[in-house]
């Protein structure tokens, strides 16, 4: 740290991406990227740019939002864009949490809840999840907190039903709820449809995992036109350029991609199926997931042990230092052929603790 | 505003970007972009990228810093990249200047810096330019404040020596001086050089500019290690993925092709000269300028006017309506074919000027 540094900023704990090495070729099961390439159109749209790139990009994002509000069906002053959902994070929580509302989330969830908090100096509280990991409706009814939920919340899978999200809104009319849905496209129904009703609700999104590109960075919220114009009093206090012309145009051609995206999500799906049914074959307690990863444990090794001996063997799934999931492991669901591959390799790293203790 | 909108941000004036009017095709001489597309080898490289969209960028950007070192004969570890340089800017004020370590800018300077003051809280103190717009050195000598200067100025074009950013630098030995270097190709000698002796200073750059991609996204910043590792401890904490694969691999090889842009910076600097002689023999003062853009005023017309005039006409230029520049307008410097144009074109306005006098 220099001797210049902000005292405000000097106890940040910032957040760790989950690694990304470069010594050898993985299989990369730990940070819930697609293992499916964005399409033909995507790539030509990208190419494409490359003339207009001189110029500065539009910072209204006027064509993607309109693409965005055709898609989702909502109106495109209900939509704002950003340089991945964690930008868009950062710039609701600034937004709408401060020392007078404080924010809310769960124990085990999004790490980066907690960083953009601190960053931003905002008092939080911190509110268990139940023994099996699922959200009780009842801790967040007429809270009146800033509240923020992962649904389905990472790094568990689960999903909470709408009924409970409303139930949540309704109750906490004078404080925003958040609902990230960075893995909505996997399972369970969005919060979207309840951005009319609820002038509290944003419902955050990103391009990073069911569309195939999280290397492009390309975020988004949906809510009430008032809460946009905040946000986007801020945006261009901070960042007004945030979406670069290759990005937007990348998400302008996914967008018109729908079946292909879909139909990658169904694959994953059922690779998700799968992999949980062979893992509790072997004996792990899987969660049950609606998102493009399972979270499981077994007794027969530790968490951090099977992790290591996964990437060992060219495997890289994802372990959390966090007591209460230490013995777990969030595996991103791949392809069919990565998913078996997996399967066999854990036998591997079985027979060989088996081995052993012999 | 919503009911739910912070008290802290409630006064806010966000930054006002140059327009982008979609109504009809212009002469775009408003926002200093370069007039030249990115050579054949960058838009390659983002279409390279395409494939591997699917996976998160490499959040410390090692392909990218080690070849900015190599252009910039820096080690890697004194670089930060960031998704344009308004962004490092805003990190650069988090983490260097707060309520005991206050800002302090010119009067006269980029808008932008006013702004991120004012979203991050920072108090600021303005100092005047000399009435030759020029930066008088004596007023930071030993001030305390965390200082920034544009350097060539913007909107003034003007270039402060070398020098007297040392002597400022050495005069405030507690404080961070950032040196913005947004327009540094197009005239005068960078700062960088200066980075190894001084532990107090950050060069910040873009490659908006002189490397023709203001739609990609792209600015870093040079410094003491110390003060890079600051920055990275909030990049961290706000948007790790912040640069994006496209735009990532645009810079790369856009570093690659040094002599290209060095070539289009001398033809801007004759297309300047040019502007420059051709403003001056119809009656303009032309502020001598250092960057890719020439700050002019005439007795003969308003700066609104002249810019409405020009709008009419098909050319866009930028004005501020700021009391101490409202008679003049900020004028980007294109192609001669452009320069040649606007020339015919003011000298229409100056006509129609004369006749309604008649």
């Amino acid at each position: 740290m220099s001797r210049f540094f902000a005292d405000q900023y000097k106890d940040l704990t910032p957040y760790v991406p989950g690694e990304q090495p470069q010594d050898k070729k993985y299989i990369k099961l730990n940070t819930n990227e697609s293992p499916f390439e964005p399409p033909e159109s995507v790539k030509n749209a990208v190419s494409g740019q490359a003339d207009t790139a001189r110029l500065y990009s539009d910072p209204d994002l006027t064509a993607l939002r309109a693409q965005m509000a055709q898609n989702y069906g909502i109106p495109a002053d209900n939509i704002v864009m950003s340089n991945g959902s964690d930008e868009i994070l950062n710039l609701a929580f600034m937004a709408f949490a401060d020392e007078k509302k404080p924010l809310a989330f769960a124990d085990i969830t999004y790490g980066f809840y907690k960083v953009i908090a601190e960053l931003n100096s905002i008092p939080y509280t911190v509110i268990p999840l139940k023994e099996d990991f699922s959200i009780r409706a009842d801790d967040y009814v007429g809270l009146g907190k800033t509240i923020v939920i992962a649904n389905p919340n990472a790094p568990t899978g689960l999903y909470l039903e709408l009924s409970k999200i409303e139930r949540i809104l309704k109750s906490n009319p004078e404080n925003v709820v958040i609902v990230d849905e960075a893995y909505i496209d996997f399972g369970g129904e969005s919060a979207v449809c309840l951005v009319k009703k609820y002038d509290n609700l944003i419902v955050t999104g990103t391009f990073s995992k069911s569309r195939s590109l999280a290397g492009a960075r390309l975020g988004f919220a949906f809510a009430n036109q008032k809460l946009i114009a905040d946000i986007n009093a801020l945006r261009y206090s901070m960042n007004p350029y945030n979406v670069n012309c290759f990005t937007s145009a990348a998400g302008i051609a996914a967008l018109k991609e729908k079946s292909y995206f879909d139909n990658n999500c169904k694959v994953i799906i059922e690779n998700r199926d799968f992999l949980e049914a062979e893992l509790k074959s072997l004996g792990f307690i899987v969660i049950p997931s609606s998102a493009n990863f399972v979270f499981a444990k077994t007794s027969l090794i530790g968490g951090k042990e099977l992790y290591l001996r996964l990437k060992e063997k060219g495997i890289l799934i994802r372990h959390f230092d966090n007591d209460r999931i230490k013995d777990y492991n969030r595996i991103t669901v791949g392809t069919a052929k990565q998913m078996k591959t997996l399967i066999e390799k854990i036998k591997e790293v079985l027979e060989e603790i088996e081995n052993e203790k012999c």
